[in-house]
């Protein structure tokens, strides 16, 4: 029984035991030259033959031999006794030693005359001129491209033979179901080894997923043998803890030895690195975005030292948003947002929580904290690693600011036009707070002012004499969801679920119960907040509170009632000096889109007539 | 009949023409998930359900009504009524609201005690925390990396629709055999429409190859209306061009209508631009190189256009090592060699030719020089075209000089360590000009000199007092190369094959005859140079000549004679400020290695007695 985990190591002697605790020596596969694309070579290749294999005309033209051309010219012209008709292409006979282009020569009863001498071998292609025989064409671990390939065709390749790291990928935990199963509650789909087959499999690994394994240290020992029999290297997936049903740790202890048990990342710190039979096992944890780091940060490094080539999109220089505080002693790594607004980047944290894989998905960058750093004031210039192409970073347009369901069909729709919309659910005072410190392209807010219009106080408050263009997106219904039919004026006899402080919809709420003489705190669940309108409509029906506030459509989707309570001003603020910025000007054109009124009317609740309407501050 | 191919249309036009004529809707697929890597969704993707379902425990501790914790301090410990363990995972039972952790727990007979207050949702993943059911996870258009496809696999999705272009390649021509044939003089293996399988399939692009078609009108005809009809985009591989056995351009004319017949971009010049039922059909040329350009300047825009995301590696600023000229009015394009040496990047031009596939091979970078300039100064600034991620050609090791055979398997003994070596063949004297400035890491050498001793006096004539190191590879063996054994003697009754000047072969053989008072130019193919050993062997075992100085290994190699002739000194010149760096240390490393001195020994004709021996010139 091994139950370690008492100190962590750093990740750079992690990372370090890798390279000198192991050999890893990679395995080759012969591949058909068609399926070689982004593979590396195991081994030089040479070619079969040499290309051209005898001497081509280079031109359309006749084969002539150069001697008998010598001294032709304008007064004296030569007609040739020898000489054949060529294309491009064909074989120049072997007494031949010259072409010249056919719009050069005289035909007349086939005979042909010419006016220049032609030197030796012009317009001839030398047999080899490409590549001659048994010369080598690739080198190995040369990283197999189209033209690569091209040229192995004809060169007479048919097979290439290429590296590869065997893994083997063991899933554990007695709540799995397999993917495509619908889970129980409480039941996990079994994700953790797709994603790994399918990151590592693009480095050129050829992954087995094993059956899954529940809780039980005897089948685990079983699933681990055969593994390590037949692979390079073996990835446990979940049960790398020290709870309870953690097996994974004293299975690998049964069978070799576990080399460290907990690393100092976050998320991922309780990752093993083990080794049996001189082969790498690795304990990954189960949270998503723990596995996540794991096969990133230590797994790829080590199916690179196996001699594969693992793709990186290169870091930028970037201004992040938030002031983060973390522990000394670990790495973390923090899934962002990353955008580029006027002349710098702009990098903000998604939510955190290991089992967010939306905040994977929703980012393009992440940044690496040190271990030896506290965290970051807001402001501070960080490098942020990429995790799509900088050409792809480029495109992003960042959102800051009150969150509407229908922000989403916006991102789709703008995706058709090359436009990635991010965006950050900060409230309409987040994203005002975002838009003044130019940290966003465009802030969506619904803010109600004493005066009873929308916005505007608001804008001039925060920004005072600036240039800015509010654009109306929709007005729409905020009211009460519930499954039940629970009006305002019933609220506080109900279990609440609540929006955020900053928000738009809280601001609202608060205004009404104001309004109406309520007493917040008196309200069951006023405390509970979540940041979405879609969250709050979730929490109604998962029976976690019986009401919230939150716009019509949210509840229309979940399939609940709904009270109205409001009719409001949901705009877009947007500096005068990003109205040209080609990705804001794609989101205005899509704001006015038919299409875009077509999703609005499908989604309900949302009233168009004032759509695109334009109003500047300065 | 179609016969224009008189106007060529610029580049610039030709793109504009493709987005304004075309449509250009993307088909669809369903593929299964773990298929869907790198592939661009074609509708929005939305959650299955919501993950987590219901409320779990995010620690491992007992599931609480947090309304029971109230109160609870080291002073006032609680003993709770209702509370259930639960582990990290777990489903927290409907009638509780809070985790608290099994640390902070004191249990005695099945009762728990707590010494703190437990806030409503403490340590709970609320249902809907990563996604909510019926929400968005992908919009469209949203290229699928495997943190997505993990998500995708967790929110219950088991298929995914993505994009696609379906596009036919015909490949044309009498002279063409498949890939995996032995080609019979004259004939070439069918391979540009693998290379373009492989580049468009990376695109996400299903790409058809029909059977080959011989270059007859009707039979074109046939095989493109079929092609039309079954796919997006047809390109016909070949047969572009204005010769007498072009026919594509006929051939779409009859069927649709000729829009371009000639593109001025240079290789690739006989592109043509067709529509067939609204489709584009692209007449592709046949020369590897120029289908090359055809396919990245010309169709890879086209399916942008269709929706596919076509990823690029960005470009470097780089300063261009020689003199190019080039007509007015055509985008040329460069393959070249790129490389950091100190701080800048360093550009070389490959062999030009449209034939020559190994450039492509060898090439990490192109230069595209404009249709408006005529040619670059050697050592002017240019912007240079990655086609290797900037990580690979940041291990590019720039070797400029002489040649020998040997230089392949330095190659690939390097690729193994990570060190991606680029040999340009420009001869010994070519190599000190490059090295002297600073256009290379090494330049490979044997020049004799009037002393008898090798490379010192160069360096000192063309470097005079700087650092340079000069490291034995070998010593060598030059002799005649032939099928007859023929001797020094008797080269002047034979048919020569000879190296360019500047090449210390060429200055051995200039040596030697001057020694024995043979008249070079009384040599039959004196003036017919090649610019590598095996091309010297290649042009006598094909008989272009019958015989030529080369080293041992070429002739051994191809399994011809070889009389010795004389053993000289090939080294490798450096700069001594290059020694620390860490791909020059690999290099010389290598040389010492015994891998190397097995692979000389095995070659034949090298003595590796002086191997890594070091002669400092300061």
């Amino acid at each position: 029984m091994v139950k370690r985990y008492l100190t962590v190591t750093s990740l750079t002697e992690t990372l370090s035991l890798l390279r000198t605790g192991f050999t890893c020596t990679p395995s080759r596969e012969i591949v058909p030259l068609l399926r070689s694309i982004g593979r590396v070579t195991a081994e030089p290749i040479f070619a079969r033959y040499s290309v051209p294999e005898v001497h081509l005309a280079a031109m359309d033209g006749i084969a002539v031999e150069s001697q008998e051309t010598r001294g032709a010219s304008e007064q004296h012209p030569v007609t040739l006794n020898q000489a054949v008709r060529v294309n491009t292409g064909n074989v120049v006979p072997p007494q031949f030693d010259a072409v010249i282009m056919i719009e050069d020569v005289y035909i007349d009863h086939e005979r042909f005359t010419i006016r220049k001498a032609a030197p030796p071998w012009q317009h001839v292609r030398p047999a080899g001129e490409d590549i001659g025989e048994s010369e080598m064409a690739l080198p190995s671990r040369h990283l197999i491209r189209p033209p690569d390939l091209g040229a192995l065709a004809a060169y007479g390749i048919t097979e290439v033979p290429v590296l590869t790291v065997r893994i083997g990928l063991i899933p554990t935990g007695s709540e799995l179901v397999p993917h495509g199963d619908l889970p129980a509650p409480g039941q996990v789909v079994e994700s953790n080894t797709v994603m790994a087959e399918a990151m590592l499999g693009t480095f050129g690994a050829r992954c087995t997923r094993y059956p899954m394994v529940k809780d039980e240290a005897a089948q685990i020992v079983k699933a681990l043998q055969r593994a390590v029999d037949e692979n390079d290297l073996v990835i446990i997936s979940a049960g790398s803890s020290a709870g309870t049903k953690d097996f994974t740790a004293e299975v690998i202890a049964d069978l070799g030895e576990v080399l460290i048990h907990g690393v100092a990342i976050k998320p991922g710190k309780p990752a093993i690195i083990g080794r049996i039979d001189k082969k790498p096992v690795i304990g990954m944890p189960g949270y998503p975005l723990s596995a996540l780091t794991v096969l990133r940060e230590i797994v790829t490094p080590l199916v690179h030292q196996f001699g594969l080539p693992v793709a990186s999109f290169g870091t930028v220089d970037a201004c992040f948003t938030v002031s983060v505080s973390k522990d000394i002693g670990s790495d973390e790594f923090v899934l962002c947002s990353l955008g580029r607004v006027g002349d710098r980047w702009v990098l903000s944290p998604l939510s955190r929580g290991a089992g967010l894989q939306m905040s994977a998905v929703r980012s393009n960058a992440y940044l690496k904290i040190p271990a030896g750093v506290e965290g970051y004031e807001s402001g501070t210039s960080v490098q942020a690693t990429l995790t799509v192409s900088r050409e792809e970073a480029e495109r992003a347009l960042l959102l800051t600011g009150s969150h509407d369901p229908l922000v989403d069909y916006l991102a789709d729709l703008l995706s058709q036009k090359e436009v990635e919309l991010h965006s950050t659910h900060v409230g309409s005072m987040g994203g005002i707070l975002a838009l003044k410190k130019k940290e966003c392209h465009a802030a969506p807010m619904h803010l109600l002012a004493d005066d009873g219009d929308y916005n505007i106080p608001y804008v001039h408050k925060y920004l005072p004499g600036e240039d800015v263009v509010l654009i109306c997106v929709t007005e729409r219904q905020q009211g009460i969801v519930s499954k039940d039919g629970i009006g305002f004026d019933a609220l506080s006899s109900h279990t609440l679920v609540n929006r955020q402080r900053g928000s738009g919809t809280r601001m609202l709420l608060d205004h009404q119960l104001r309004k109406n003489r309520i007493d917040p705190l008196k309200i069951r669940g006023y405390e509970r907040e979540v940041t979405t309108h879609l969250a709050v409509a979730l929490a109604v029906k998962s029976g976690e509170a019986e009401a919230g506030m939150c716009v019509y459509s949210a509840a229309k989707a979940l399939g609940l009632r709904f009270i109205p309570v409001a009719s409001e001003r949901y705009e877009f603020a947007i500096r005068h000096e990003h109205l040209e910025d080609p990705r804001v000007a794609e989101l205005c054109d899509t704001i006015v889109s038919p299409g875009f009124k077509e999703i609005l009317d499908r989604l309900g609740g949302y009233d168009t007539r004032e759509t695109g309407v334009r109003r500047v501050l300065t």
